[in-house]
This record gives structure tokens, C-alpha cells and sequence, in this order.
């Protein structure tokens, strides 16, 4: 079966057989571990070490395991850091941005910096260098859009005054980070690294000293950085299951050479659609096109109904779009192998052929 | 292997077996199940019902999967309902229930309803019935102390104005629950009801229907109501688990079963203490005596870190008293096998014989 979910989605082979083998080990399992235990310590020290090789990211960031998905995140981080006075600035690049704007919005003063909203976010709105309003707490971004397919290339320079926070869900372990532009990057695990269940926050150390104090102990991230993310019971299988992922990761040669594999994944599907004479539509601008989830059109919706149809019965399953824009979307995360798009491919190829007039 | 683990805790043999064969079928295993697909919504909505079922739960009641433990509970609790004017009524019989009043306390006016502090929590505070204060939003209390090893046998009468909630993480499951005096109980799985990572919320529809809107959206009850834990991606590994171990539950014969059992495996334990002459000292009174964490001391840390050691040369482990304050423990949630107990029984009694004076 080829699982092109948008999320949760498709886990590599080698790590579901590990973790059949070694997580379920009948006298003691991952999941029966105290998370006291030097057993569990082992494996969510050594998850932390293996993220923070893996993403090359420097010592001044720390890495904590929460949970909640990034749908959390969009309040943690206005009840964190948007005090009194002080305002954020997002960026809108589709659906999940205008959550995380709207959360914020229910906590403190935001404002919209620049928004794709009137372009059906097709685009990724061009910012070279961040230019914030004054009193501004922080800028937000969200670095892959997974329901309109657009993905940010190059992150605006970075303005060394205010922090800038990425909701990088669905592409955080896909490609390399520029980590001096970033201030907060918080991911689910369940496109890239995982499945559901634990949510990788990577913030910087000094900015984290700034947090409001004054908030529920659960929601504050020193909270969490002071125990290291053992304040309560963290999620120990889905941290497992974390670091196989980044077992995994390293044995294909780490971020960058996942990160080239990616970008021919996706550039094959492109081409394929720049090449059917409109009969496939890919609902993002050339420029702001996404490696992770490539959303598309068919010339009707009964087409791409059959679509759906015909594929999940060649075993492609995952390919409706998001139900609130309907579609086709074929979700192209780390552990999606290049046989998967070679399948993929050869049925539009024919599905086209047969189809088009 | 037997453990004896406060939590995350031992799982019953079957399910681990069962969750490695189907839960990780190599073409689709349920991590990599989309949580929109159909394949998940049998499994979510399955395991709704399964807990609907085993706890004989009246239709009044609403099931939520939620994620971040009792402890993020202890903040959603009082920012769903702590409203200003207000003032939510603790009683406080240990670490956890010191942790949910604190929380509170951080985000509305709060008192101590009754407290064992001055006892050092050897028993449960006794209350026939509720009185509590005027303006009132709720009444709040832990069900099983798995610190001090203290649990509530008989609930007080409801007062039928003021809700009553319980934290019931290491209870929940593991006795029948008389829900006519109860509006909310909370618990994580990872003691009776599965691994770390899904938290149990139940709560009286109507109840819920005062709840604050005014919060942050994810923080909301009634957001994960009307999207029946849907609004953003569950644990759906950790749920799945949950529905499985909810089968487990119905093959023994249901709570009321596994009820007797566990009263059985915790008597067998106390029973022996009591006939030690002291050597075993249980922390908790008799009428306060929890059947899911036995604690006691020995006559010396000296000999507690002896019986400690032997214990897991024996295979035993998870026995240590939690690190605030010392001793020994043994959790005998429903996983923990009789012949478990068995082990453990004529392990005490063969290091009493050998070490009392």
C-alpha cells in the first residue's frame, strides 16, 4: 500500500519493525517504563541529542517534548510571551496560520504583517528582511502550508531585535533550518518525525528567560525546560518512536540528502502537471510550491472523484484534498519513497491519457 | 518481569500482543492511519464506546480524548469554570491535589475545602455530605492518592448544586464509579486504562454547557465536545490502546470484576504488614487505605534499599516509594496479575524473616 496521508502519514518500514521488535518487548515494553527509570531516561535524553543532531541546531536552543500538536502551541506561545502592551505580528499563508492568528488574538493584541488571503493563498507573501511594527512580542509564520500545497523557501533576514516563531508542522526534519532567522520553531511529529502524540518545541535559551511568568504552570515553557520536559508523564512511546525516526533520518544520510530526495519527489509530480496541458491544476504559484503536500485540481469534481477512486484501487491511498477546499493532494513527507511518486506517476500518466480529450 | 510501576504501568500481556500484531499491520499500521479516515473513526468512536460500556456510564455523560495529563486538567478545569466571583472549593489529601489547588489558584480564588496536610495525609478527610461555601463553581478531589497511598472509598453525598470533580487518574477503571455525585472525572491512561499520552475527560452535558468561552479555543471543553476530540489530531495510537485494553477489561469480566481482585491483591499485601510486627509500616490509616498503591517504610533506608535491591534481583521491580518522600510502593492497578502479588508476598515475607530482629 502507498500511504500519501497528509497527516498522520506514512512511517518508514525499518522503524515500525523496530518498534514491533524492540518497543514491544514482552517483559517490558517502552510503554510500561517508569518515566522515572534510567531505561526511559535513555531513550528521551537520547531522542533530544539525536533531534538536535539531526537538525544541526546550536547549543543555545533547547528542545522540549509537549504535547498537544501545534494547535496548542498557537496559545502557548501568545500566553508565553504576548504581555500587556506588546503586540505579534503573523503572517498568513493559509488555514493554520489564520488559527494560530485567531488564538493569539483571543489572548492578546496581534496584527496581520502580511497575508496570501486575497490570493486564494496561492502565494507566499515576499518578505526580504521582517520590518515589524513597534512593541512588537514576535513574528509568526507557519513554514509549510499543508492544505493549499505553498511551503516558504527562504525564511525574511532576520531583524535581530524581535523574535521570530515557525509553526513548521509539516516540514521540520525535511530539509535543513537556517537557525540564526528563528527564535521558536514547535512541530507534531506526525508528518516528519513520528507518529501523533508528542510536540517538538525548539526554542532559544535567552529568550525563553523573557517568558510571563504569571500563567497556569502547565502552559509555561520554563516549566518545561526546567525538568526537562518531565515536569508530568510525557508521551515515552511517541518520544521512542521519535527517536527510531531519527535513527531512520540519519541512516538516509541525515536532513540534506532527505531534503534532495524530497524536492525530486515533489519536482517530478510538478512536472508531470506543468506538462498535462492543464488536465492536472496545482493549486500553488510556481514559486511558493511545496516539496511536502502538492494540492491540486482535476477538470471536475466527478474527475476527481474517479481519481480517488482508480487510485485507491492501485493501493494509493491519502489523496482526497483537505475537505475544506476540496481536490486532490498527494502528501510527499520524509519517509514517502521515491517507489511510492514512481507508482503515483505512472497512474496519473494513464489516468490522464485515459481522461483527457 | 513483574512491575510493580506507578505509571506509566505494567500492561496486560494480551494487548501488548495483540497491539503488536494488528496495531502495527506493515502495509497500514494505526499510527499511520489518517485520524479523518474512516479505519480511525471506527477505532476512536469504538473506544468511546467501549468506556461508555465498561464504566456504566448514563448517556448524560460526554467521553473526551485530550492530551497533556491530570496536569494540564488542573489548569482547563478552572479556566473552563472558575469564572470571576467565583471560588472553587479543594480538598487536598496529597502531592496531586497540592498541584490541582495551586494550579487553580493561579487562575481564580480558590479555598481548602478539608485537608490531611496535618496528618501527613495518612487518610482521607471524612465529609457525609458537601457544604460548601457561597458562589461556589466546583468541588474538587483526588480519588487515589498514588503518592501517600490514600484513596476515597465511598464519595460524599452530592449537594446537588455545586459540580463535584475528581481527578481519578490511577482509579479510574479499576472499580465502578457511582455517577449520580460526580460532574467531571479526569484521568491519563497510563495507569489503568493504557500507555502515557491520551487523558479521559467525563463530564455532564449540561454542566458543560456553562462552561467559559471566553478562553483560548484549545483549552476549551466545549471545543472538543462538538468536535468529538477531533478539532485538532489525537493521540491515536494512545487511543487505540486504550479501546484494547477496554476489551481486556470486558474479558475479565468487567470493573466490577477486576473491583474484587484488586481489593483482594491490595488485602493480601496490607494483611501481611499488619501481621510484620512493624517491620512493614504502611503509610496510610486503615480507613484510608488505597487498593491501587500500597506504601510503606521498613525499619531503616538502609533496609528499605536492601529490600529494594533483592526485589529486583527477583525481577521485581518499580517498587520504590515516589522520591518526595521515600519508602516503598507497590501499584496494583488492574494489569498487575494475582500471581504477581503472589511473587511479591513471599518475597516480604522470606527478607522479613531474614532481616527483623
Amino acid at each position: 500500500m502507498f500511504n500519501f496521508n497528509a497527516g498522520p502519514a506514512t512511517l518508514p518500514a525499518e522503524v515500525k519493525e523496530r518498534a514491533r521488535q524492540k518497543g514491544f518487548d514482552p517483559s517490558l515494553s517502552v510503554m510500561e517504563m517508569s518515566h522515572r527509570s534510567p531505561e526511559y531516561e535513555a531513550i528521551h535524553f537520547g531522542t533530544k541529542d539525536k533531534i538536535r543532531q539531526v537538525l544541526n541546531l546550536p547549543e543555545d536552543f533547547d528542545i522540549l517534548f509537549l504535547q498537544g500538536g501545534a494547535s496548542l502551541q498557537f496559545a502557548m506561545l501568545p500566553m508565553n510571551f504576548l504581555t500587556p502592551g506588546k503586540r505579534a505580528g503573523y503572517v498568513i499563508t493559509g488555514s493554520w496560520s489564520e488559527k494560530a492568528y485567531e488564538e493569539a488574538s483571543r489572548i492578546g493584541d496581534t496584527y496581520i504583517y502580511a497575508s496570501g488571503a486575497s490570493e486564494q493563498y496561492r502565494t507566499i507573501p515576499r518578505i526580504h528582511s521582517w520590518e515589524p511594527e513597534e512593541n512588537t512580542a514576535y513574528l509568526h509564520i507557519t513554514s509549510n502550508n499543508t492544505i493549499y500545497g505553498t511551503q516558504w523557501y527562504t525564511l525574511p533576514e532576520s531583524c535581530h531585535k524581535v523574535p521570530v516563531c515557525a509553526d513548521m508542522s509539516s516540514d521540520l526534519f525535511s530539509r535543513p533550518v537556517d537557525w540564526s532567522k528563528i527564535d521558536i520553531a514547535y512541530a507534531g511529529a506526525q508528518k516528519n518525525a513520528g507518529p501523533a502524540g508528542v510536540t517538538i518545541v525548539i526554542i532559544k535559551k535567552d529568550w525563553l528567560e523573557d517568558a510571563e511568568q504569571d500563567i497556569p504552570k502547565i502552559l509555561s515553557y520554563q516549566t518545561h525546560q526546567k525538568k526537562d520536559s518531565l515536569y508530568n508523564t510525557p508521551p515515552t512511546f511517541s518520544i521512542y518512536m521519535t527517536g527510531l525516526m531519527m535513527d531512520w533520518i540519519q541512516a538516509q544520510g541525515g536532513v540534506d540528502q532527505l531534503y534532495k530526495q524530497n524536492a525530486e519527489k515533489a519536482s517530478r509530480i510538478y512536472s508531470l502537471m506543468d506538462h498535462s496541458q492543464h488536465f492536472y491544476q496545482p493549486h500553488a504559484d510556481k514559486l511558493s510550491r511545496s516539496m511536502m503536500n502538492v494540492t491540486f485540481r482535476l477538470p471536475s469534481v466527478e474527475l476527481e472523484n474517479l481519481f480517488l477512486k482508480h487510485a485507491a484501487e492501485e493501493e494509493m491511498i491519502g489523496l482526497k484534498g483537505h475537505r475544506s477546499i476540496g481536490g486532490c493532494r498527494v502528501s510527499l513527507y520524509n519517509a514517502v519513497p521515491p517507489k511510492a511518486v514512481d507508482h503515483l506517476q505512472d497512474f496519473m500518466l494513464r489516468f490522464m491519457k485515459k481522461h483527457s480529450c
